[in-house]
C-alpha cells in the first residue's frame, strides 16, 4: 500500500485568479500587510501495490490525464509505502 | 517578511465529494489499485511584518474568518521567516 501525494500548482506567470480573489478579500478583513496569496491544490492518493517504480508510473499518467493540464499547472509527486 | 502557509482540510467524517469524484474518474481511466483520494487546499501568503508572534495571529484571524469553516474544515498554519 502506497500513499501518493500529489500537489498541484500554477506554472510561474500564469494568473491565478483565486489567489488574486483571496487577497483581495484578506485586504477588506483589515490585513493590508498580506501582500501576495498563492493556491496550491493536494490530492492525496491511496494506491494498493508492492511495486513502488510502477505505482510511480501510474501517478504520472493519473496527473497528466486527469489531475493538470500541463498547458498551465506544474505538478510534484511524492510517495511513500504505508503499512 | 514571512510565507505562512495554510492547509486546509475536511475533517474526519466529513465526505468529500471532490475525492468521490477524482476516484470515480481514476478508476474510469483505467487505475483500479487506486483505493481512496483526498484533495487538501494549499494557501500561501506572503506577509509584510517582524513580529512573528503578530503575523501568527493574523494569519488565524484569516483563516478563521474567510479562508475556511470551522464546521466542516481542519486547518494547520506554518510559518517560516523569508529574506
Amino acid at each position: 500500500m502506497f500513499e501518493a501525494k500529489v500537489t498541484v500548482q500554477l506554472k510561474k506567470g500564469i494568473s491565478d485568479p483565486e489567489g488574486v480573489n483571496t487577497l483581495k478579500a484578506i485586504h477588506l478583513l483589515g490585513f493590508p500587510k498580506v501582500k501576495n496569496a498563492k493556491t496550491i491544490r493536494t490530492f492525496n492518493l491511496t494506491i494498493d501495490g508492492t511495486d513502488k517504480n510502477q505505482v510511480k508510473k501510474d501517478v504520472e499518467q493519473i496527473c497528466q490525464r486527469l489531475l493538470t493540464n500541463p498547458v498551465i499547472h506544474q505538478y510534484e509527486i511524492t510517495i511513500e509505502e504505508k503499512k
